[in-house]
């Protein structure tokens, strides 16, 4: 695969102003005001369902103590709706304020993560889809859709998916992480259909995640150790060995950083190299898996000594990440602002736009 | 705390020669024949409990595809017995070979990991301790023992920490980790006698141990992700505020690594620094208490480009890592062959003994 030249990039190169770099945004989180702007996309059996007082759609138990809680308090319409919500404050606070040139939406409601029956986690699926397609992909060519499915019934998503793909401007197959053997059979289904549809695998860390000690009760703890997530169903697929029988599926991690992939990469191998009797079916090490198949959203950033942080970028590869500003969420990352001015322009391109483009196949789509 | 001065590192220094520097091992494994050369030290009404057909230790479900199971091959004494259970050949293959000046015992059988009734689990906990001593520490000064407890029950273990503590040789206390928030008050008594000891906590990869996916079916997934048990124990410590409460408490992370720690200090610290109202206990930078309180032993080590795994211990700082060879284990690591060749001899020495004399406080024992 094509390795970045470090050695060709100069100190001139990393001193050039950044600003106004064209920008692919692999995380913004679209929103409804209320769940009932799915009942003209939602059969009357469900609709029965979204009533005052019975289900409603699943969410973290931890209050935020930020100023604006779980969004930025600029985010919050005017109207007292909720932050994400209206299509004029995405176009003005990110879309037309940095250079995005495309904006991925990846959703805030995950079908998938509700504690409901199935059929109508399906159905919720279907008409979130085409309740984005209608309310926001037709608004502006710059916004790519993310095909929601409910991955506990991988049959009815890979369905999902082959009727969602029509749409030119879904561009990747959207699974909220389950903390489930997500490499097993039951699941292929879902890689199968995303592979036939030429569409990437988004996976996004929601309210279904956990860690080693559950749901602990501190939001820090919980936040910090998201990644766990990543680090079991990463391996998890490779192990199964489902890129071996699924070699074209691609998968973006977005929101879980990417500084915990270099030691895991070399604890994979290291165990691989003793191990691979037990996993014959892998015919190359983790780690080439991992840079063949995956990519990563920079968000949240970390923010270290510049300079460790551009060491472990360079011992992952600065052509595995792909920039994510997370909006609305208080977590944003500027665009322009999150990576050290120390980092070679160069790879803030590849980083804010090229990476994107490629895994996305984004280099036909007008601007 | 005092800092490593990288700078003054001279190429020179990592060309000198490495083997035959003194070594403090860590995490050495002796084992027993049969658990019934602990019913010298076990009442009656416990002994009834061990008959064939009944209760027996818990142990991993996986079969390991190496040569030798789950010892080295030359490590299986020629008796048949276990691999870990013969002094001599203890002697012979690891302390008169290596320059080993202080050996720590950290065991096999480790009582608090036993699906059993708690007090048999204190009852064992005690024999286990007592065998230990009677049966490897008095043999050979170079040996240092760990005082295993059972952590379901911190009053009990309180008791056992302040009672097997009279022998000097026993340096710390040995907890197999269980996956639960052990940085909750239940589990401070533990502390609070460590501490009135001036014993550190020895956490040890065991049995208890799962993933967020659970105990996955292959060992290739289970041990490259043992760490995430690190990551949550030590996060769920800190952020509880034990390193508040007991200033003095030091502990050592045995058999995970150390990569996984950077990128979980720099996430941490970030957290910390949006959230730090969540845990207004907390007066420092979690990273500070980590590099304060936390030792971690290298073994297994990774084995990445030789360059990288420098500066990731550099960023990790090598004063932070204490040497293991986890004798006589598969994973074996050889105290003069673990380290890339291009490590400074400098560090090789802090991390070979250094380290591990001053975090044990070993300066005033014979050698």
């Amino acid at each position: 695969m094509e390795q970045t030249n470090i050695t060709a990039i100069t100190e001139k190169d990393s001193k050039e102003k950044t600003k106004g770099l064209p920008v692919i945004d692999c995380d913004l989180h679209e929103a409804f005001t209320d769940i009932k702007v799915l009942f003209p996309y939602l059969d009357e059996q469900w609709r029965e369902y979204i009533v005052p007082g019975s289900w409603r759609p699943s969410g973290l138990p931890y209050g935020r103590l930020t100023p604006g809680g779980y969004a930025m308090v600029d985010a919050w319409p005017a109207n007292g709706t909720i932050a994400g919500s209206d299509y004029s404050l995405f176009k003005k606070q990110l879309l037309d304020k940095y250079n995005v040139k495309k904006g991925i939406l990846t959703g805030i409601f995950w079908p998938s993560d509700s504690n409901t029956q199935p059929e109508f986690k399906n159905a919720l699926s279907t008409a979130y889809n085409d309740w984005q397609s209608d309310n926001w992909l037709k608004k502006d060519k710059r916004l790519l859709g993310s095909i929601h499915v409910n991955c506990h019934d991988p049959i009815a998503a890979a369905e999902e998916i082959d009727r969602a793909a029509n749409n030119p401007q879904m561009i990747q197959v959207m699974i909220s992480v389950i903390p489930e053997a997500l490499g097993k059979t039951f699941y292929h289904p879902i890689y199968e259909a995303a592979e036939r549809n030429n569409l990437p695998i988004g996976f996004h860390l929601g309210s279904a995640i956990t860690t080693v000690l559950g749901n602990t009760p501190y939001f820090t703890e919980w936040y910090t150790l998201r990644n766990q997530n990543y680090q079991s169903i990463m391996t998890n697929m490779i192990v199964h060995g489902v890129f071996e029988k699924f070699p074209k599926l691609k998968v973006m991690l977005i929101e879980g950083g990417f500084s915990w992939v270099v030691p895991l990469m070399w604890r994979l191998d290291a165990t691989f190299r003793t191990f691979r009797r037990e996993v014959p079916w892998l015919k190359r090490l983790p780690s080439e898996y991992i840079r063949d198949h995956f990519k990563f959203t920079t968000q949240p950033m970390d923010d270290p000594d510049p300079k460790h942080l551009i060491q472990m970028i360079e011992m992952l590869g600065p052509e595995m990440l792909c920039f994510a500003s997370d909006y609305p969420h208080w977590d944003f990352d500027d665009p322009y602002r999150a990576f050290p001015t120390i980092m070679p322009k160069e790879w803030k391109q590849r980083i804010l736009y090229d990476n994107a483009r490629d895994f996305y196949g984004l280099e036909d789509m007008e601007d």
